[in-house]
């Protein structure tokens, strides 16, 4: 009596033929089960979910490959920012239809993330949709017991720091979009090129969780934007923040695009979409973040420092005044 | 530069206010953090993805709060079927918008459910959509390690148990979308909406858990019909299977309907949504399993018996014919 139009092969043969490749890990049980086991070894399971909806969290006409990497990279964000060292994940993907031109490059690049970062696909759900194509992620992460690193515990005195750069993707955003980036990169397919590639692949920084775990007395990933994403660090530890906005790290398009007054530096620190750490690591252990850092091949900077206070983080220009931020970062709602 | 109509608080504080009454569990961290963790204690953790969509998996005027009894409980369900105790959730809910007068009854619905099931919400997304509604858990449970209960494991000469009834959900859609069902109940209200009531909201058979991790073989949850499910389970162990459709055990509306010819029996096997436990049990325990069933409450019936063979699963009416079934379950695409 519920809808039925294809025989029982078709979703299943479906998802074996793209999906069981990817599910290597023996607790996947090569998706013939209805679950998956991650094995107990003692350790704490590090859990994180994030969605990305068609027209919302993407672009209609973002490729299925780039796709598939960023709604499985801005988990593993997560699970580093926490920390923790990627164990697996569970993939629901909601499709209007099962079109193979758009599964093939999806599966295989989710694959091909999935080795790199050792998160084998553990299991999931396929269902139909008359709606937006939406790919909701639960990703796994080992820690151990009780090693978790949370938004709160950052200390008055502990440093500001982040990895990367901060606002290309939104940028990025901007340029796909055809905004005033676009415009004032017209000459420069380059330039365009590598901030549309920040929006559509983020960068996860993996492989500075351990440093992270050793070293930092809070951290959290910057999804919604570094000054928003800051306030709440700052909220979930009590204390307050100051941020030399100069300091700020950002790539040279981004900089130029400053420069040229393109752009503000209010909208870079509160675009979203970085996946860069934000991280608050106490002074004496600065340098010693700093060198796992460069051994990791992962940039970081020191952007300002936390202090007591219950009021949100300010953030100061070169001359000391502070800025005034219209919004401090995506809201859904 | 990524699109924000409203304040940052906006969204979490409607999550805060709805669903972090329901994250009591120590490692949801109040629903403050970016992961959740579940503690380590050796055993392994169960996990199970299942999504729910508007216009495909329910309907658009189903109620808040029996919406989100089924999105748990259909994955409950799994859980009970891996012979598993429940750990926690965590919960993407893709909202057209944030309506109050829809979450609080779904969010009170879930906790509510949560509290009954020892499930509680360890975290979750919130993305906005502008499709339909959907709904997407991934539960966690526990088992010791490596005693988790697979599709495959049924031999030749255990029983097909089932518990509760069979085809009472496809009847309940039947009657919610006017169908003959509906037509050939007009006068009994009452069969109308326990058959409506079956279909919104599934009773996962976690009391009986721990008998099926004890006494089972192989054991899933039917969801997609029971003519389809034992298919996949007999796939999985390498065997066949015949059944008496005689034994398979109905409700009695569903039973009337059968013998007034409103339904055939092979509608009912291959409705889905029954959420019951289907499960191999070797022959010389099926009384102790029978036993644990009465103590949990839970009424269990042997419909048959596993095979040698590759064939498909034979289901047998009263006179040893074999049923010609039209689709053995639901497929999505």
């Amino acid at each position: 009596m519920t809808a039925a139009n294809k025989p029982l092969s078709a979703e299943d043969s479906l998802i074996a033929r793209y999906f069981k490749p990817l599910a290597t890990d023996p607790g996947a049980f090569n998706l013939d089960d209805d679950a998956a086991a991650l094995k107990g070894a003692g350790e704490d399971i590090v859990v994180t979910t994030d969605a990305i909806v068609e027209g919302v969290h993407f672009l209609p006409n973002d490729p299925p490959d780039t796709l598939a990497r960023k709604a499985l990279r801005v988990n593993l964000s997560d699970i580093a920012a926490k920390g923790a060292t990627p164990a697996g994940f569970v993939l629901t993907l909601a499709l209007r239809g099962a079109d193979e031109a758009w599964l093939k490059p999806f599966a295989e690049a989710l694959g091909a993330d999935a080795a790199h970062y050792g998160c084998p696909l553990l299991g999931g759900d396929t269902v139909s949709t008359p709606g937006p194509l939406m790919i909701s992620i639960t990703a796994f992460g080992r820690v151990p017991q009780g090693k978790m690193i949370h938004r709160s515990g950052a200390k008055a005195g502990d440093r500001v720091v982040v990895t990367g750069t901060i606002g290309d993707a939104a940028l990025g955003l901007d340029v796909l979009k055809g905004g005033v980036a676009a415009g004032a990169l017209v000459a420069d397919a380059g330039a365009r090129d590598a901030l549309a590639a920040r929006y559509r692949v983020p960068q996860p920084r993996n492989a500075l969780a351990l440093a992270v775990r050793e070293h930092a007395s809070a951290a959290m990933d910057v999804s919604d934007g570094l000054a928003g994403d800051l306030a709440k660090l700052c909220a979930a530890s009590g204390v307050s923040a100051i941020i030399d906005v100069p300091s700020v790290p950002l790539s040279q398009p981004a900089s130029a695009l400053v420069a040229r007054k393109v752009v503000g530096f209010d909208a870079l620190i509160t675009g979203g979409d970085d996946y860069e750490l934000l991280c608050a690591i106490p002074d004496n252990r600065l340098a010693s973040f700093t060198s796992a850092a460069r051994r990791a091949g992962i940039a970081v900077t020191a952007i300002g420092g936390i202090i007591a206070g219950s009021s949100p983080p300010s953030f100061l220009d070169g001359q000391g005044r502070e800025l005034t931020l219209q919004r401090l970062s995506y809201s859904h709602f």
